[in-house]
C-alpha cells in the first residue's frame, strides 16, 4: 500500500504543493461566489472530525466544507471520544479509518497526530495541535493574496502588488510556528515579536532556518515589537490565553504589556493590513480600533477557512487517489 | 445591503406574513404526506443551529427540516459554542454568518438574540428565548387549523368552523408572550390566566393590546382559570418548571394549585382541543387523562413543528432572496 | 395499523430472517467495494440516534451507515436527551417517531428499549443494551463467513469450509448473550467460559436452549477456559470493564485471572480466528501478541459493523414498509 499523504504541517509540503492548495482553495471560492455551491470534489465520502479541544470556525468551516464538497462530515467531542483514554490510538485510527474517508483532528499533542496518522488507512488533517495550525494558514494566505500581498505561481489569478513583510506579534504558540513554516516555505521575510521567555519553538526554528536557506525568505526574530512592525504589511497576532490556560491570564498580562496591536503599531507597517485567526480578545494582543477599522481583514480572513479548507480536502483527495 | 428579515418574535410580522408562512407550512406538510419527503426550498444550503439550553424537539425537527428542504443543518451545543463567552456576540454573528446560510438560537436572553442578529448577514430564527417562542406558535396554529379553529386568509385550504377562543392556563412565559403575539397579530380572542405574582411580562402586554386595536383581537388576563376555561375552544398550558428552575419546583407547585388542566377545566370549554408544547409533566400542569385524551392534540402538534419549521425557512428564503 | 417490527434482540427473528439480514449486508458491502459507495436503501430518510452510553465504532459506523444508504442521521447524545428524566419514554418515542423514520437507541436498561419502541411508530434498532448486542452479531458473523466459518442457505455467496464452534471466554455480559441468540437460532455449537459468579442470565439461558432444542445448537457453559477453547474455531471475548464499571476494576481483574486470552489458549483451538468487538484493553480480556496476530479478525468485525448496519437498516425498511 502507498504512503497515505496527511496534512498535519506545512513543513512536510513543498512550496509548489503549498501555492497548489492555494489555488485550489482561491477556485473553489471563486466558482462559490459564482453559484456553485456544491462542488463534488469529496463526493459522497465522509470527514470524521475529532475535536479534543472544541472550536466554532474549525467545526463550522470544515462541516460545512465537507457537505459543500458533496460529501458530510461526523462530528466527535471529546465527550464521544480521547484518544489514548480507554482505546489505544492505533485501535482508534484503524477503526475510524475503516470507515470514514478523512479524518480531522483538533488535539493539544502533536505526536498523537502523528500517531494516528501512522496507523490511519486515509488522509488525516490537522485542525490544531499545540505545534501548528497549517488549515489557518492557508486561509490567512489566500486573504493576504485577496489584498495583493503574496508570491505567487504562475496559475495564481491575483496580481501581486507586494511582496510579503509580515509581523507576528505576541505568543510564541503554533501560530508563530505556523507562520515560520509559511514563509520559510514561501520564501518571504517574517518577523516574529514575543516577550521574553515567550520566544518560538527552537527546533522548530531551526527546521525554519534550514527551509529559509533554499527559499531564500528572511526570518527574523526580536522581542521588540516596534522593529517587527516597521514597513510590514502584515501585521498579525493571536489570543494569549488559549483555551485551558486562563488560570495564567493575570500573570501573561503583565508579560505581554506593548504588545498590544494598536494603532500606533498598525501605522509603523506600510499600510498594513491585520490579521488573526479569532477569537479576538479586545483591549489585550488587539484593540476594538484596530480590529473594526478598515485595515482590519478577520472576517473575511475566517470566511476563506471555508474555502481554504475545502482547497486542502480537494488537495488530499487528488494526491491520494487521483494520481 | 438590504437589512436582512430574522425571525425573531411574532411581533415584527403583519398578520398576512404570519398567514403567509403558515400556508407555507401546511403546503409543506401536504406535499410531504403525499410523498414529497424532499422538497427543496433550501437546496444545498445550511444551517448553523446554537443550542444554549437542550431540546430533543426544536432540535430533531430544525435538523430533519432542513435536510428534507433539501440542505444540512449543523448542531452547536453549549460545549461547542457559548454566545458572549471568550468571544464577542458580534464576532461569532460575523463569522458564522459569513459561512452558514441561515442560523437558528436558542437561548435564554432574547437580547441576545437580537445583538447576534443585528450583526448577522444572514437569517436568524429564535428556537426559544425567555421572553418568546414563536416557531411553536406556527405548528400550534396549524394543528388548529387542521381542527378547524382559526382565522385564515383566501390562500388556506383549511375549511374554518369555529373563530378561535384560546385560553393559556399557567406560567406567564414567553408560551403566554408568544399566544398574546398571535392573537393579537390575527385578531381573535385570548384569555391568559396565571396565578397572582406570574402575570405575562407588563410591556409585552402593552404591545398586544396596541396590536389588538387594530386586529380587533380580544385579549383577557385573570388569575382564574375557569372564567378563562369557559367557552373557550383551545386550551393550553406549559410547564410550570422550566429547565434550570427545578430549585423552585416545591413553591411553585403549591403556587401554582387550581391550575392543573383536568378534565373538569376541559368540560368547561365548548369542545375545546388541548395543545401543550412540550415535555408534559403529568399531574402539574395537565393530567394524564387530559393529554392522553382524544381532545388532546400534542402529538399532531409536536410533528407540526416539522412542517413549522421548514415553513419559516421557506418563508425566510423567499422574503430574504427571492424578491 | 399494522405493528411495526424492531431491531432490539435476536431472540425476535428466525434463522432465515437473521440469514436475510447477514446476506443484505454482504450484498451492500460488495457493493460498496465495487464502487457503490450510496446504496439508496434509505434514501431522503432519517435515523435518529440516541446515545445514553457514548460509543465510537456504534456511532460512526450508523452515521456513515445512514448517509451511505441515501438518507441522514442525527446524534442525541445523553447532554440533548435522557430518557425518561423530565420526559416520559412514551411522550419522547411518540415524538421522535413523529418526525425521524427510524431511532437507534444505545441505552443501559433494555426494558426502556421496549418501552420506547412499544410506542414508536418507527422502527427501532438496539445499538447496545445491558442484555443484548444485536448488531455487533451480525458483523461479526460476516467477518466468521468471510473467513469460511458459518451456517447459510442457498442465497449466501461464500463458500463454507467449517461449522462454527464458537467459544466465548470471558463475562456473561450482553455480548455472551448475544452469542446464545446468534447460536441457538441458527444451530450451531457455542461454548461459554465465564469466572464463577459472572455466568450468564439465567433466563437467557433458558430461551437460548429452548431455541436449541429445534435449531440442534449445542450450547456448553464452563468456568474452564481450557475446555472451551479447544478445537474452536472462533474465539471470542470483551472488556472485564465496562463504561460505568470502573470502580470494580482491580476485584475483577483478579476473579478473572485465567481467562485472558492469550496464544496458548488460541493454540488450543482448531486453526481459529480471534473477534473482539472493541474497544480492546491488551493485557486484560486479550494480550497484544493475540489482537495484532494473523489471526485476528478485530479491524475487519470493526469496519463489518458499517456493512451490518446498513443491511439491518435495509432489512427494517423493506420488513415494515416494502411488504
Amino acid at each position: 500500500m502507498r504512503a497515505i499523504r496527511h496534512f498535519l504541517s506545512l513543513k512536510d509540503f513543498t512550496k509548489d504543493e503549498i501555492l497548489r492548495i492555494v489555488n485550489i482553495s482561491i477556485k473553489i471560492k471563486d466558482n462559490f461566489i459564482n453559484g456553485d455551491k456544491i462542488q463534488p470534489y469529496f463526493k459522497n465520502k465522509t470527514l470524521a472530525m475529532i475535536f479534543e479541544k472544541s472550536s466554532t470556525r474549525t467545526r463550522v468551516s470544515f462541516e460545512i466544507g465537507a457537505y459543500q464538497l458533496g460529501g458530510m462530515a461526523l462530528f466527535l467531542s471529546n465527550k464521544d471520544i480521547q484518544l489514548g483514554r480507554g482505546e489505544s490510538i492505533r485501535d482508534t485510527a484503524r477503526v475510524i479509518s475503516s470507515m470514514a474517508d478523512m479524518i480531522m483532528i483538533r488535539t493539544f499533542e502533536h505526536n498523537k497526530l502523528e500517531e494516528f496518522s501512522s496507523f490511519s488507512s486515509k488522509p488525516v488533517i490537522n485542525g490544531l495541535s499545540n505545534e501548528y495550525h497549517p488549515t489557518q494558514l492557508i486561509a490567512d494566505y489566500i486573504t493576504m493574496l485577496e489584498c495583493g500581498i503574496g508570491i505567487i505561481d504562475d496559475a495564481c489569478k491575483y496580481q501581486i502588488l507586494r511582496k510579503p513583510v509580515v509581523c507576528y506579534i505576541g505568543d510564541g504558540n503554533n501560530m508563530a510556528h505556523s507562520w515560520l513554516m509559511l514563509a520559510s516555505k514561501l520564501g518571504f521575510e517574517l518577523r516574529v515579536a514575543t516577550p521574553k521567555g515567550f520566544e518560538v519553538d527552537s527546533a522548530i526554528l531551526e527546521l525554519a532556518m534550514q527551509f529559509a536557506k533554499h527559499s531564500g525568505a528572511v526570518i527574523k526574530i526580536t522581542n521588540s515589537p516596534k522593529e517587527a512592525t516597521l514597513n510590514a504589511n502584515v501585521i498579525t497576532t493571536d489570543t494569549w490565553i488559549s483555551m485551558g490556560q486562563e488560570s495564567q491570564k493575570e500573570e501573561k498580562i503583565r508579560q505581554f504589556n506593548g504588545f498590544c496591536v494598536d494603532t500606533d503599531m498598525m501605522n509603523l507597517g506600510d499600510n498594513a493590513i491585520f490579521l488573526h485567526c479569532l477569537p479576538a480578545y479586545r483591549g489585550y494582543e488587539v484593540t476594538d480600533e484596530v480590529i473594526e477599522s478598515h485595515s482590519s481583514k478577520v472576517f473575511i480572513e475566517a470566511e476563506n477557512r471555508l474555502h481554504a479548507h475545502k482547497g486542502i480536502m480537494t488537495f488530499l483527495e487528488e494526491e491520494n487517489w487521483k494520481k
